[in-house]
């Protein structure tokens, strides 16, 4: 649940005064999100979402994200678009905070997955990685596997007051992703945080993905491991190899997995799982007394982590060797 | 902010399935309001509000509620309607709770008050008060005067935490209370509860007025010194008179305040500023560690309390003696 930032009346009607976008008539606060302060802001002329940075953004990122948006926006991808000012900025400033105002995607993101869901996703996933392979910045993904040492011991003391063992089962793992993690794979865009309540649904047909404010350039099918982890496991956490099987088809259909990729995928998804692990590890540790947002269950990450840990092949997703 | 219930795909399409309203196209949780949960939805009809009934709204007073909705809404008040479903109710079950869908009012609540909102908040809340005289049901209020003193027990052992010295003098307050409060006055419908946030605007123009769940029968009056307390005070809690006296002579035009209440005007002013410090210091004390909601300062009630506590003649409030 997240608004950080009370914007006031003067500061509103200052910076809406550097578009053309008619008369403010409604500005509710959003609940959902966790890393920034969005708005619901509704003028004469349209809906927009108001976003204000707060600290977890890195400003010097933000020309990467919002650059992705226009550019996969202009390449046929439905997502949001920064609305450019009559300065021709899309980037400004409102209560000391990086603000941006994007265009409203219609939508609801799915709070029960259903198969359908998978697929389409698959597909959209597959077309946004072809997108965004003309798109010319980079941004090094700052939570891939050099990331994860750092986070691990910073919780490592205490990762036995959430479960016994924890501390030691994961230092094995980053030992062995250290050594099997897979070089030389295709990359590009990523969205690497694919997470059901980034991706909006009209009926049963994808309407458009939002939240890239962790994209970045790495391999393509680690976003594919994201979803794996994000998408396919029921609320019991049993894996369900049907959602798998229909995600990575109509992937495969739009952008064809590689031998490469089908060897790793098992790999890949043991990492996606220790990334969310360790981040979600650290808020429950650390997160201060009275915040906000609770704290997400970082044991979810590792009952899928174990799952992976017995996968050998990458038929047990749902698809055959290439 | 509040959403304190995560209502699933099926329950609410199953849930829309009772109206008329065109096919859902956005379903976002708003991050205002601490009682209830609150989204706002859009169908390819229109936009609304579903509003989730938590622990702290008693089911039934519901229909009293909604009813006055309904009545002052038909009086020519504007303020959220309840919207009925095709089997001639309002009132529904969503994820066991009470759940309703009333119409979205444009506009949007003050950040910063400046004097033309407190003369058209006086003159609106005014035309509230006589449209409800002819409202036929009844609500005791259960945070007038008798309901203040348990509260009061139950935190003075811890009271002092907060201010030294702070549960002698409240009791010295409430004793006061009990003496001096005033019978007899012009009673109504009022909101109880008519704070900034409550209270929408088009640019200068008030809108509408929402969150009618502390509406009860009370001394108008009452209504009057919430609003002395919630609107006439700037952030460093001195008392702003012209305010003060915008509003009153707006809402004495519509309905003229009588000899009685002018009386008595800065008493019911102390009544309504130990109602919210007592609210606001239970709700400190007791706030369960990580709550998502940040309690609100108490003693910028105690301080509003101590200007009160120096009136002697409600002229100190900018109207004249009627």
């Amino acid at each position: 649940m997240a608004v950080y930032t009370e914007v006031s009346d003067e500061d509103l009607k200052a910076f809406m005064a550097r578009y053309d976008l008619g008369e403010v008539i409604s500005f509710k606060g959003i609940a959902e999100g966790v890393e920034n302060s969005n708005f619901l802001l509704q003028t004469t002329d349209n809906n927009f979402i108001l976003t204000l940075y707060e600290k977890r953004v890195d400003p010097k990122d933000l020309p990467y994200f919002l650059g992705l948006m226009q550019h996969l926006s202009s390449h046929g991808i439905s997502c949001p678009l920064p609305v450019v000012a009559r300065d021709g900025k899309a980037l400004h400033q409102l209560c000391g905070r990086p603000a941006v105002l994007i265009s409203f995607l219609e939508g609801l993101w799915p709070r029960r997955i259903q198969p359908v869901h998978c697929a389409e996703l698959g597909r959209a996933m597959a077309e946004m990685h072809l997108a965004g392979q003309s798109f010319e910045m980079s941004r090094e993904n700052n939570l891939s596997r050099s990331g994860w040492r750092p986070i691990f011991e910073a919780c490592a003391e205490r990762a036995d007051e959430v479960q016994e063992g924890l501390a030691q089962s994961l230092a094995a793992e980053l030992d062995f992703l250290d050594r099997h993690w897979p070089a030389d794979l295709p990359t590009g865009i990523i969205h690497a945080d694919l997470f059901p309540d980034n991706v909006f649904f009209l009926k049963d047909t994808l309407s458009g993905i939002i939240d890239f404010y962790f994209a970045c350039n790495d391999s393509l099918a680690y976003d594919i491991a994201v979803c794996l982890n994000a998408w396919c496991f029921e609320t019991d956490n049993a894996f369900n190899i049907t959602k798998a099987g229909l995600m990575l088809q109509a992937y495969n259909k739009v952008r064809p997995v590689t031998s490469a990729e089908f060897e790793v995928l098992h790999i890949l998804a043991r990492g996606s799982a220790i990334r969310f692990l360790l981040t979600r590890l650290y808020d429950w540790i650390f997160h201060p007394p009275g915040a906000f947002v609770k704290p997400k269950d970082p044991l979810e990450y590792w009952k899928k982590l174990r799952f992976h840990q017995g996968v050998t092949d990458s038929s047990a997703y749902g698809i055959t060797r290439p």
